[in-house]
């Protein structure tokens, strides 16, 4: 792991760091905040998945989280959302809602996409074990949060890894790949035309099948003009409701799907987090 | 005045605007952050002046002021750096430290320069009118703050206009472009070589001529790489000491020159102007 840079904020430390990741074949580039603590703590992480187009550098700058970060003592991790780097296939026309930038969470089967595309890997195995490694974490105290694809994969990799997160939460999440245009594009290119390889990366689909947490937050702008066509909370609500899913799911009027929406409420999401990985 | 976007923010509207200038004589884009307010209610405000390079895009993405302007009731605003766009002089050879994005807050008497550079002119006056006329700012309530030349921008201003700012304060400031090589090649540029003219740019000058502000607050960074060479907070602590000008000077151990230092403790700086600026 090489450091990239390096701030301090807040009194701790905002890292940029890249490695050699061997789920994805190429370099990987991510962020992570550590509070000031006392020497030899070990410290509850919250992960953040991105959304479409974006890399660790939009939460991390526009994010507004380490603040509260600082005063819970959380550590603070953010991957990018792809493979990149010479040779890393993308979108046949360079559109922005698959390839570079969109990988969904997913491990791909499909070529030429399998050959990089392996993000659920190296979310959930191969970059916690790096964290572990190189970082003060408590590996009994995590928790995952993400916006939009990230929302869909903090959902799915919980729902997917029970009793690994402590607390989930998501902002604006893509609920139900399988009712969208995004994911239908995603998960068919990824994973090829059936359907039935896609539940897993469903969150939706994955409450229908028994997959349970504890609780999960879920703030969701009214105002946002992914809503209708894209995200679907209310697709979530259903299944929460039927599966008897414990879920707080909140609309907020006005707000839209930028970071101006993520900002004005993650600080309350890592308060809830933090609750639930206190002692 | 055009509106460019707007976002709610917590519980307020984050908006970017951009009208045409009178005093540069180009169209100019700016930032305003009005809180929720009860309908009627004229809210204090608080000037932004950004640093080389900035638009005012950088403090309204990285600044994280919102959350303490929406909990204290404070209007924020951000004007650009410099004139832009076409006929628009720019530095030989396109450094980063003259021209567009460093216009230092001065009207320039030099060509091709005095065209549309009159930055002084802009934000000391036609600016603060249009703001007052199109949101609801008490213009017996302004703050005035601001990062590296914006922090000179914010204490030379302030020091010229004796009480129309009620707060003053600054980030890692250019406190006297008199005595470093960014302020020789700006002031020069602009105003000529003859250095008189460029004492009411520099606030050590100010103070050493009898100017004076009811007090001011002002963080540097202990690890910011301009420090020793351009920023010179020394020269101000050594200035507010000969002339009894009151003054909190804080040297922050381990902070560099970026809104990470900035972000850190721009709530803290808010609060301070919000004291001054209450009732």
């Amino acid at each position: 792991m090489d450091t990239v840079s390096t701030n301090k904020a807040f009194g701790g430390v905002q890292g940029v760091y890249k490695h050699q990741s061997s789920s994805t074949g190429t370099e990987m580039t991510f962020s992570v905040f550590v509070p000031e603590h006392e020497a030899g703590a070990k410290l509850p992480v919250i992960w953040y998945l991105s959304g479409l187009t974006c890399t660790h550098a939009n939460v991390t700058e526009k994010g507004e989280f380490r603040r509260v970060c600082a005063e819970l003592g959380l550590i603070f991790v953010a991957p990018d959302t792809s493979p990149r780097g010479e040779g890393v296939a993308d979108d046949a026309e360079g559109a922005w809602d698959f390839g570079l930038g969109a990988g969904f969470y997913v491990n791909a089967t499909q070529e030429p996409f399998a050959t990089h595309y392996q993000m659920r890997d190296y979310i959930e195995s191969e970059l916690p074990a790096l964290i572990a490694e190189q970082f003060p974490v408590d590996p009994e105290r995590q928790g995952i949060t993400g916006h939009s694809m990230g929302g869909h994969g903090a959902l799915t990799i919980s729902l997917r890894n029970p009793g690994r997160y402590r607390s989930t939460s998501a902002f604006a999440p893509i609920v139900s790949p399988l009712n969208c245009p995004w994911g239908h594009k995603a998960l068919g290119g990824y994973l090829g035309p059936d359907q039935a390889t896609w539940a897993e990366y469903d969150a939706c689909a994955l409450i229908d099948g028994g997959a349970r947490l504890p609780d999960m937050l879920v703030d969701q702008g009214e105002a946002d003009g992914f809503l209708a066509e894209q995200l679907k909370t209310g697709l979530l609500a259903i299944a929460c409701k039927k599966a008897g899913q414990k879920a707080t799911i909140r609309m907020q009027p006005g707000y839209d799907h930028s970071y101006y929406f993520i900002s004005s409420f993650l600080g309350e999401h890592l308060r809830w987090h933090a609750e639930r990985l206190a002692g």
